[in-house]
């Protein structure tokens, strides 16, 4: 997607270890126009699929989720990272590895809101090593929900977790695809 | 805002110690359609008060405050609760208490997302103690970026943090105030 691609040359910056921060306009301050552009996207790569409900993991992908979420007519969810006092319902858990800081979570969802009925479109911000949306995809699969697919915002196609996420057969839209960074500042995007 | 009050009133629940859980709609699973009625309505109650910047906290106000923000036609920032290896800028930094996790979080927006030239609007989910607010409003303040209001879903109004966050002279709007609730299920919102 030419507008994304073009925020992330302009404003994005490659830092250290792989790291890309977009944090001007995706994951710390947000802009809300760019989101709905992506979300038009996504509605478009995933028309005809019957997506009735989003799941996204705290924090970053909430925004984008309850963008696209108006665009496809459907509730969001959230995966929450940590158990606070307000979760007792029945939990899917799992657990994730993040990329960027550097621990392990347990995600848990509540079980009342994934189930056999839903068409579920996952929504993420980032793809690096693919061990959030692995976790997310876990707990889709283990509700007996539908995954009809992912839609991240931006890929690390150099990590593994695209290429794995697509060998498992899901239908993987990544609208920014990054095939290589350098800290000079040098971004090369998969065609 | 009658709408989120019949929301509150069907499917929230009152659980001991003054918890009220709203995941069905507001912060676990999210009705988006909801939330863009509730954008429509601060925006009603802040007109022409120019808001160029939306702030918010993690997790569970990012999505009423990116919905808000297309109501704005403005950008929104959300203060990270922990310092991940992604946030190396110069940081605006306090503490909160939160009241449904029982701990202290610090809180952080990095310098470059506000200033004097930002005229603010904060929203966020719940207003209990006013902790995560006055947090908020510390930052704004420092920031030097003039803070134009709060728009908050829902107020627990026999909590000190509504009285605390007014007593200052804020423009506090609140769409749904609880009077009083209680464990069997009654909810009393304020005329």
């Amino acid at each position: 997607m030419k507008l994304l691609e073009d925020r992330i040359r302009e404003e994005g910056v490659v830092k250290e270890g792989n790291v890309l921060k977009v944090d001007m306009f995706l994951n710390h301050q947000m802009d809300v126009f760019l989101f709905r552009q992506m979300a038009k996207e996504w509605k478009k790569l995933f028309a005809d699929a019957g997506v009735n409900k989003i799941l996204t993991i705290e924090a970053s992908g909430i925004g984008i989720a309850c963008i696209a979420a108006e665009e496809f007519g459907c509730k969001v969810v959230f995966a929450k990272k940590t158990q606070g006092k307000n979760l007792d319902g029945e939990l899917y858990t799992t657990q994730i590895t993040s990329f960027t800081k550097g621990r392990v979570f347990d995600v848990i969802v509540e079980k009342k809101f994934l189930g056999p009925e839903d068409r579920v479109l996952i929504i993420d911000d980032f793809l690096a090593n693919g061990c959030a949306l692995e976790g997310l995809i876990r707990i889709v699969r283990e509700s007996g929900a539908e995954l009809v697919g992912c839609g991240i915002a931006i890929e690390k196609g150099f990590q593994a977790g695209g290429a794995k996420i697509r060998s498992m057969g899901v239908h993987l839209e990544s609208l920014a695809i990054i095939e290589s960074m350098t800290p000079d500042g040098g971004i090369v995007f998969r065609e």
